[in-house]
């Protein structure tokens, strides 16, 4: 395999944590998604609750909150404590070997690498509604909001930490639609790329 | 082949028109991009000067003109009245078989189909520049201002026409970057998307 580190960021109900999954399990390289919650647990001693819950999705409140989010003494916000160390996890992983990291801005922490396929999933409404109530249990209306509320904290995130757009092309080298093109296409597609 | 037409967006510079003029070649199906001018003079009676200037590139001047632009006395802009010929010729040759259409918000127009995939292409600014300088002969400064004022004109039109984001992965079944993957390997990635 000519890129050796896949990292897939994705819409929330676009099926992109499983295509990645997918992928590393036919390639037979490491998969890392909580593994990284872990491993950044040691690393800061926040609790694993804790960085699961703000790891992709601090700051929780609108751009206008960043300057007064948790800031401590220091002049370092747990915000900015937090994404250091992830970064941190996610360089260290980079360079062990082969393996697809999903999420927290690992195509911008990683951008300087030139072994690296940079992907964004998305997909369509009705289709990723359809797989969120499946898996989640939701009514319709209950997986639209977990849906928009999900991909609007990641949103949030991916700017306050890149200072870029999450979901614009140009930050990924290939962006698919799932919902046209299917879970197990779209790992073909990646693998290709990536081969 | 599963779908049947393919359109490309594509940055100046980042190949899209090349690649896609090479899967239609391997494809054996109809390449469109300037006989969408050619067409669409037929209808309007435009000159194909005016539209290959103005077919991708207009509203010239920035958003705050588009309500002051060539308006003649039954209400309609010159500007809207190609951009309906325009989609008018494009949902024509949709109808006629197989084919890859280059530009021209293709892609938006065709919106409602299921057998399309569409595809933006971009790439890395030096490695766009290098393509720039050597198909217009310009100096790097020359190619840079080409290639900005071509791409703001591009998005401006884009937007204008669509009420979308030029370069938003939502808005594609796909997007590549050129630059990291090749013309080649975007081109095969491309056709086994629509297979």
């Amino acid at each position: 395999m000519e890129k050796k580190i896949i990292t897939i960021s994705r819409e929330f109900g676009s099926g992109g944590r499983y295509i990645g999954r997918q992928i590393a399990a036919k390639l037979g390289i490491a998969f890392y998604d909580k593994d990284i919650i872990l491993k950044t647990a040691e690393e800061t001693g926040l609790s694993e609750e804790f960085i699961e819950k703000k790891g992709e999705y601090s700051p929780a409140k609108s751009i206008f909150s960043y300057a007064f989010v948790g800031r401590d003494s220091t002049g370092i916000s747990l915000d900015d404590y937090l994404y250091t160390a992830q970064r941190k996890v996610i360089l260290e992983i980079a360079e062990k070997g082969p393996c697809v990291i999903v999420g927290r801005c690992a195509d911008y922490i990683l951008r300087e690498r030139t072994d690296c396929v940079h992907v964004f999933i998305h997909g369509d409404q009705r289709v990723k509604l359809e797989r969120i109530c499946a898996l989640y249990q939701k009514t319709e209306a209950g997986a639209l909001k977990l849906m928009k509320d999900t991909d609007k904290k990641r949103s949030i995130n991916y700017r306050y930490n890149t200072d870029q757009e999450w979901g614009n092309a140009q930050n990924y080298t290939m962006t698919l639609n799932s919902s046209v093109l299917g879970y197990e296409k779209c790992a073909r597609l990646i693998m290709e790329a990536a081969d």
